[in-house]
């Protein structure tokens, strides 16, 4: 059994990763940590885990992470950054499912994130854990940088448009909606439940700390800088992210086969039939990413709709998915539950 | 008193227009029309309205409608153009929810709508009742073709940049969500709650009806045709359209000032302050339009963001607005009522 | 014109009493405090008040609150009692939203409230604002404890049955369910989008302050103490209080006769016809209460369904209608605006 | 392998049969019949199922139903009745998720659903499959009626207080709350989107088919007949139901030994501690019942608070719980995953 340990349990992406963690046939969760919580029992703050957690939260200090065989940060940004050399040296794996790794431009990372950073080598070594684009890479790494929420579903959306080179790199638009459980587990007054429901609003169109991750993700795909605008929405919905992504076509070709052949080895990224709209609640709870890809009228213009779920194929399902190929585990392991829907 | 008829006030728009008319200073509603529910009291159907509307649906034939200074259509597409002409006849002005009247090329009418048309001539005459485009056509017009929820919202927000001349109208986009109501209230299964809850889609990518509806008001404006993709996604809120407009600046401008001189008049269209994000319930239940523009990290992609209410500034709100202009009523008559939030 | 102040408006209850007072005809709103918002304008943070309401927040001392005729609390409670005795003094009539002046008993409210009361004198002085109950005295109050939300609800439900003695006044049951800004604009987890969405749940069941407010209300009308159980729910929606009630029939009676009688001069109690399922929508944004009274399967359990918007009738519309009270006014003045929905 | 078939699997509880077959180790779905999508994929209607459920719909002519171990019927009222007993005859057990063999006196069924049994005999052959009461006889039972989703949360609250015999059996109370799901799939306006959210309502407070369906189980709990008040909510939520129960105590029990001694051996069932209140969503996609037992202030009225997935421990997954006591599977098996929340 793979010892496992979660630092930061208490958010929605931790949850999420306990309740896969804890079905997965080939985990022992054996640490989660939350100083704020130290002593209650995890299923009392989540009482779907009654029965099947039984671990208490701890603190950082008397948590066993260095005896962990992964250690999962489920953590705020600038956490795992102080904490992962420690661990490493240890000889225990790391997926941070925050941004600490994320950006290889460490000026960059600051200027969006406000911070120093406290690593920049191991910066350096972090492999982007996006298997579609990534896997070999992960197969040997020691530290993972679980890609964002948005950047799973707008990358996997383009991928295959910018590997055959046959869109306009210049002008990229993503327009991206997210349900709430995005904008984490915290006190927080703009994402109670009164104010965003039956309401609909777009939010940091000046700047995202999302967009750059996209833009390193994206420019890697086409081996050159790529001009991107990334507008987010905010979604009266628990779960579920959709990408609406707009590219113009430099030349034609046939977007469903190419979309198609692109994904035929991938398990969890699903090509829908032409003129299909994926709806987020078809990969509800499960680690899919559906996309379908459109060319209105037969125009110029090209739009891929890409859905995931937040919490599972954008944040601990990825996770997951990494650890097993960290671990040479099938890879979808613990990750085959179908949807929940409706 | 304005003698006012409503065809077909058995759907959303018509229990909207209820609402507004049931409420405007100047109105009695004098007759309503539904085939399927003659002889229902319509506070039966709409409990919202018991006290205050006691009139009952009655057959089309039996209805005074010619008596009316004003019909409504609250109608499917294609019923309005059955009956317009002989209400014109009478000396009855006529507001078209529908789409009847919407767009000038009845060709292109045909083939999105799917029928043939029954009085081009009378299409010819029809005033597009966008106000803040057409005021002074609508103020001595006989027949208005009230504009889709949409259209309202998409021509709103591209409106000062193409009369400004100041992107490229060869490639516009125009994503879109929309709350259910906008519909319909039809007993359909993919808008039944547990359908749409918790879930997100895009929908009609190939073709929607409003796009050449779109496409022609902003070809008006920019003087000549224009590049629009336009997606609408349905959201899962009741009522609530947020446009997320994109476009590339041809040449430099202040877009906040330009926005805020255009619309400096309007009443219904209140341009936010710089980096601000609308919310679509912030003009819930109310005939406003809010607008914000952005140019993120200061690159020639222009982001406009603009909300409605579906229902009201989309549908009965404008009609009333339209009606309101004229009979030479104050514009904003019976339409003051401050949006309801949360 | 009515100089209104209103101490503590950034809250649901606050800015539902800014909408309704913004639109009266005859109130000026001359004075809104918010010690940790002074200085911002109030239509900054409620942008649905852009345009129609000029002022800003400004601390208590700075606000011209002793120049008012009435001045409305819409605190935490124990607020008011801190400084209602200056107002009073200064002449301006109170009008209490929180639950500092509406229990009798002070040992009573020490016990539930956990604090010390500042002024029993004035609880004693204090009218309870229900209309309905108590019209006349409030037309000569100098200060009026509004009444809370579940508390309107049930009591309306309640009254036609203990007046006319014709229940079982030992075992009444109150299952209520309350939209969630019935628990305010407070950045607190468990109100979170993401926490209460899609899921249903009673709280407080050992006991809820608005257990013993709604026992001394009932008591009242039966001339005796009352057995009453109270359990509150968390629903998924944003406005409406729906209380089911139940009660034990003790002679037989034409239940649908002694509503209807009882409401037949009440502008804003509605009884709906025999069989009838009132929804929340159906008062939604409005200060109506709708009733109906079942007798399932002609037993004798009385079955009363009462709905009201607890932001409204359950809050600030009913603030409003007694201030209407206070200073002689048409009751339904400022308060005759439709119903929204859907 | 069990070879099962899904008669009428294009609804909630279709789906939700499907989801919880396809992942279940010892079951192979080998027939779905429905004659109006005959020849349709199943993956296509229900496209959470793409690449894990190949069958297409066929007509029940076609289907090789008799040759399957089990047939469920996720149809309408009124058709397993039908073809119950030629299945039975072939040796293949039956699971009815409707409503046609759960109630023992025909003549009362019949009133309540309208229709003339077709085979009283049978309907004395079923076993109610509510396993946390008829364990044993399900293991032998040829045909399971499967309960209906309120009768089950209902009856598992009410359950160890009437074994035990400590209320007054004559003035039961069952408020209870349904997510929309419950209502089914089917093209109907009352269901929609945009009638339903945001809003709550009570129902068939005059009679709902479930009160005798709870009446008959509650009174062989108790031994006698019961007095029982039945009253279904509509909530703004997709799946779930929230049973509020209310009796009265005749004697002085400790409650929470009560429940947590009758249910101790129950996978299914889980007790909360004291002074608890679940949630909804603590079920949510699993086939747990949780359960909560208060006494408000010490006084003699019992409070029960009991939820469940309504299509999972409410349909199918109780179905299935009932099909591996049926075939001696160990009874958690395919049901084990952990509940979906947030």
């Amino acid at each position: 059994m793979i010892k496992a340990g979660i630092v930061g349990g208490t958010g929605y992406t931790g949850v999420e990763l306990l309740r896969l963690l804890a079905q997965h046939p080939r985990v022992e969760i054996t640490a989660i940590t939350s100083r704020k919580e130290a002593g209650m029992p995890v299923a009392e703050m989540f009482p779907t885990l009654r029965g099947r957690v039984d671990l208490a939260f701890s603190t950082p200090e008397a948590a066993p992470l260095k005896a962990c065989d992964v250690v999962f940060f489920a953590t705020p940004n600038g956490v795992a950054m102080q904490q992962a050399r420690e661990l490493l040296e240890a000889g225990v794996r790391v997926i941070d499912l925050a941004a600490d790794f994320r950006i290889q431009d460490v000026a960059e990372w600051s200027k969006w994130y406000g911070m120093e950073h406290a690593c920049p080598d191991l910066v350096a070594e972090a492999v982007y854990g996006l298997p579609e684009v990534n896997r070999d890479r992960i197969r040997g790494a020691r530290l993972i940088a679980n890609p964002g929420c948005y950047p799973t579903a707008v990358q996997l959306g383009f991928l295959p448009l910018l590997e055959a080179g046959v869109v306009d790199t210049g002008w990229l638009v993503a327009d991206c909606k997210s349900g709430v459980s995005g904008a984490g587990r915290k006190a927080e007054t703009h994402i109670l439940y009164a104010e965003v429901t039956d309401s609909f609003k777009a939010y940091a169109v000046p700047g995202h700390r999302h967009w750059p991750e996209i833009r390193q993700g994206l420019a890697r795909m086409a081996g050159q800088p790529v001009g991107l605008t990334f507008v987010p929405h905010l979604t009266p919905m628990i779960r579920g992210i959709h990408a609406t992504l707009y590219a113009r076509l430099t030349r034609d070709v046939d977007l469903q086969a190419l979309f198609e052949q692109r994904y035929a080895q991938e398990p969890f990224v699903d090509v829908l039939p032409a003129k299909a709209h994926p709806e987020t609640r078809s990969v509800r709870a499960s680690n899919l990413c559906r996309i379908a890809v459109h060319r209105p009228q037969g125009g110029d213009t090209v739009v891929v709709l890409s859905v995931i779920d937040n919490l599972v194929k954008g944040a601990s399902g990825q996770a997951v998915q990494n650890m097993n190929i960290l671990f040479d585990l099938p890879e979808t392991l613990g990750l085959e539950a179908l949807p929940v829907s409706p």
